[in-house]
Parts: structure tokens; C-alpha cells; sequence
């Protein structure tokens, strides 16, 4: 459910490299020829241009690249460039070190991730940070929302499909409980939430629903400033409904006075080779309008070209 | 540091099959052959053994042996032959599962391991139980124990050899602080023990120790019969001294009214290919008596010998 379009036939990496190097050489920076590559090469290939490009010219194509680009098309393209377990590290420890309780980033790695992509990122974490990422967060972030988000970066979640329904409609039980007794961050809550399977967890939700009447997430809401229960509420849904996730988080980035290129750019750089296809879709459900409309609306120039390369512009 | 003995070049896999097959097979079994053979080979080997075993007998060469063999021999032999993470992974479910404030070896398995070892039982753990570890301590522990078990067993702690002196000035001052409170349980102490890397906490109870005077192990001592401090030392200790940890299980095992078995098999099956011998040194500096003495003292038959050849007898 990608939207990156590729040729069919990849030019070598050499050959990419050559256009590369002619885009960022000499006075001016082609940025169109920059995005003609980049955003029509797939991971591997990336990472292949990437290797041959400093074979080659004996520079860090990253490096040059930051060097030419600006603002928001620059970290666009940076993002993009990184493998997924490296740039979730960066984004992780750009989240720890300026942690505050409204940003999700820790959340979306630590949840919309497979197991194994998650401790993926804690190993490059390491490699480039030389500490934890657990470390990192317990140092940084206090209260329920340390109790929260230390196991969360620390699970290996099991990832079978097998569901105990006993355990569902138990667990459905405490948690119900607990949010009637306005006790949510509760060590149960956190437990639950943090070491069960997403199979598992789902099963919980639809019990819950099934025997309280409402979606968790809806009486999770009964103070929509609380950030607390609005961290509890993203993960939720980044089990559950990880596109709806994603499509809100675009949406909220465009639906304000001032956009959020941070999280705009955030999403589509590591959704585009996922599930961009399914969330451009329920953003156009949800929205009326088609993303890439949107993405224009709001943004200029090169990171707007980028973004619309990457999510697949005109075939919404 | 390894106390295993082997013949220089090992004979072939189906040798070793036939030996077993030879030894199981009949009327009575030769446990004095199976120990000839198992009790020195290397890891790998003894893998090899049980999968070309299988292949020419059509049965599983562990079940065999569980059939024919009994009580503490046959918990020796079936620890020894499963490979170190998953051994790992089944101690830790016993101990998950049947869990006491007095088990230790949640603690063993989750600190004086690699990151990558404890990484590698995690996986096995799902693969066997279906159910992450985590998942299983935290359903299984509650309290203070919880609250520290469950970091502890997730943990996925950085091994470089880098030191930020200020910061272990600064960790040591938060641990004798909560320490002077006989708070303990505090989630600084907690997060301290469970995100930091070894040799960072080394040097924070080196500092602890000439910054306050005593070893911070003496100053969680301050109640010897309160489980919680006990844990916190044993962690500490895990840390900073494995082996000294390991020394101390084996001499408690032995130093009471009727051995523990479970503790002596453990730590010599999980040990023999590590760094038993430093173990025997600093058992036999500590008790005036070789290990090899001791354990001849206070253990019969096969289970006798079976350890006797593990840790190397004679060569002490």
C-alpha cells in the first residue's frame, strides 16, 4: 500500500549519483532534479545511491544535501534519506531531548511499529547515541507520563494472532473500571496497554464496546485537554486503526492556522512505502478532499513538489 | 573462563547419537555414558548431537532422555542440552509463573546477561509461550516488584564503555538519598538501576562508595530480612560483580539444611560454559574448600557426577 512510484527498470546507483552530484554542484541547487531521483527510488535503492555516491565523489551525499537544501524540503528529504530504524532513532531522541506531553512521536514509533522494527530503532538508537532509548525517556519525561512511555519504547510485543477471550473480557473489565473511577493512569491501565499483543488488545476493545456501550476512545474523552488521556487515546488507535492515527495526525497538521510541516513531513516520509495509500484514501473519506489538494493548499514551493512525488500526486 | 572439557577434535554427531542411542536404549540406561559424552561437548555440539539424533532415530533426543532419566539428574541434563536463550527463556517462565519475592532469577536472566543474550531469550520466550516475557512478569508480580521486575526484564541496556562522571556523581547522590529515606522503591532508584549501562553504574557506586563512605550494597542492608533491598542487592551485585553473585547462589545452595538444587543446577548449567572458573576461584578463596569438594559432599549419583564433570573435578 505504498504510493512511491519508481521506474520499472532503476538506473544504477551510479548513474543516480552522477545526477545527484550534477544537481548539487556549482552555483545554484536543481532541487527538481533532486526530487526526480530521490523520491522515485525505493528504500534499498536509496541506500544504494547513498553508498556509491561516497565511492565516488568521497563525500556524505546527506551531508552535501544539508549543505544545499533549506528548511522544510531539507529535513524532508534528510528523513526520507535515512533507513526507517535509523530515522525512528532520530526522531525518537529529537522526542526524549525536548520531550513535552502533547508530542506523539514516542508513541507512533513504539506502537504503529512491528516488533522487530522497534528494536530495530533501539539498536541504531545506541549505535548513534550511545545510550538507550529507555534510558533517554526515563530521563527525560516524568510522572504517568514516565509510567506510560518506558515500557511502551521497551516492549517486544507478541505478534501471534492467538486471543484468550476470557483474558479480553477481563482486562476489558479493569480498564472500564478504571476509567470510571477516573484512575487512568493506573498501573493495571499501563500494564495492559503496554505488554499485551495487538491481536490481544483488540479483542479487549471489542469487549469492551460489546459490554459498555461506547469505544474505549470515546470514554476516554471526557476532558479532551487532559494530554494524558490523549497519549492513552493515540494508542489506542495506533493498535487498533494505525491509518486512522496517521490520518488524523495529517489532518490536524493542515486544519490550523499555520501548518505543522513537523508532522506532516514526519508522516509522509515514514508512511509513503507502508500505508500511504489506505490513509490518503480515508483522508479523502474524512475530508472531502483529496491529500494531495490539501498538501498544495498548504504548502510551497520544492517540499510541496516532494510531498506530492512521495504520496503519489494525481492518483488519488 | 569456561570449565568445559573436550576431546581436541570432537567425534562426529552420529557417533555421539549412536553413544546415546546405545546408552538410552534397554533395559537399564548407562548414565555414566550419557555423562561420558554430554558433559563434554561444547554448546554447538551438543546442538548438532540432538538434531542428528533426531534424524537418524526419528525421536526427539530430549524426550528420551526425560523418559529414562530422574529427579535432579534429569533437570541437569535437559537445562544443559537446551541452547542458552532458550534455557533462559524456560527458567524465566518457571519463575514468571510460580514467581516469589525470594526468586532471583528473573534478575539473573535480566542482568548478568549480555543485551543481546537477554534480546535473544525474549524471542525464544514468544516462540515457545506465545506470550511475551514482559507480558508474563507483569501479570505475575505485583508492587514494588513489579515496578522494578518489568523494566528490568525489557531492558535492552547500552554496552559501550563510556562514563559521564557528572552524571554518576549526581545518580549516586539521588541513590543515597532515596537510601537515607528508606525509599527504596523510589522510581529514581528503580530508573537508575533499570536504564543505565554497567559500566556507567559501575562508576556510580564507586562514586556512591567514596562520595559516602560505605559500598551502597552495606547501605541496602539495613533490614536483612526485607525481600525488596535483598532484590536491589542482587541486581547491584549482577552488575558491578556477576561472578561474586554467582559464588554467593551456589554457597547459599549448599550452606543449609539439605541442598537446593534447583539453585546448584541452575548456576552450574548456566555457568560451566561462561566463566566457571572464576567462580570456583572465588568459591574456593571464600569457603576454604574446593567446589568440587563441596558439591561431592552434598550430592549423590548421577547428579553427582554429572556436575562433577561439568565444572571441571580435579583441575580446581
Amino acid at each position: 500500500m505504498s504510493t512511491l512510484t519508481f521506474p520499472p527498470s532503476l538506473p544504477p546507483p551510479a548513474e543516480d549519483s552522477e545526477r545527484l552530484h550534477i544537481a548539487i554542484q556549482g552555483w545554484g541547487t536543481d532541487e527538481g532534479l533532486i526530487i526526480s531521483v530521490l523520491a522515485h527510488r525505493p528504500s534499498r535503492h536509496r541506500r544504494e545511491i547513498r553508498r556509491t555516491y561516497g565511492e565516488i565523489y568521497g563525500d556524505d551525499l546527506l551531508k552535501s544535501l544539508d549543505k544545499e537544501l533549506t528548511r522544510h524540503f531539507e529535513r524532508a528529504v534528510m528523513l526520507w534519506m535515512l533507513e526507517p530504524a535509523e530515522r525512528d532513532a532520530m526522531l525518537a531522541n529529537e522526542a526524549a531531548m525536548k520531550w513535552n506531553p502533547s508530542n506523539r512521536v514516542l508513541i507512533e514509533i513504539a506502537v504503529a511499529r512491528t516488533a522487530d522494527e522497534l528494536f530495530a530503532t533501539r539498536r541504531w538508537y545506541q549505535t548513534r547515541f550511545k545510550r538507550s532509548l529507555e534510558e533517554d525517556v526515563s530521563a527525560h519525561t516524568h510522572g504517568d507520563f514516565r509510567k506510560l512511555l518506558v515500557p511502551l519504547v521497551s516492549s517486544y510485543r507478541y505478534e501471534g494472532a492467538e486471543v484468550n477471550m476470557a483474558l479480553a473480557k477481563s482486562e476489558a473489565k479493569i480498564l472500564h473500571q478504571k476509567i470510571k473511577d477516573n484512575d487512568c493512569s493506573h498501573e493495571e491501565v499501563i500494564r495492559i496497554l503496554t505488554t499485551r499483543s495487538k491481536a490481544q488488545l483488540s479483542a479487549t476493545f471489542t469487549d469492551y464496546k460489546n459490554e459498555f456501550g461506547n469505544p474505549i476512545n470515546k470514554d476516554l474523552k471526557s476532558d479532551p485537554k487532559d494530554e494524558f488521556l490523549s497519549a492513552l487515546r493515540a494508542i489506542i488507535r495506533c493498535i487498533a486503526h494505525p491509518e486512522r492515527y496517521f490520518e488524523k495526525v495529517i489532518r490536524l497538521a493542515m486544519n490550523r492556522v499555520g501548518t505543522d510541516e513537523e508532522a506532516l513531513t514526519r508522516i509522509i516520509t515514514t508512511r509513503t512505502e507502508v500505508d500511504m495509500r489506505l490513509i490518503k484514501e480515508l483522508y479523502y473519506k474524512r475530508n472531502n478532499v483529496p491529500l494531495d489538494r490539501a498538501i498544495q493548499k498548504d504548502t510551497r514551493r520544492d517540499y510541496k513538489d516532494f510531498l506530492l512525488a512521495l504520496i503519489g500526486h494525481g492518483d488519488a
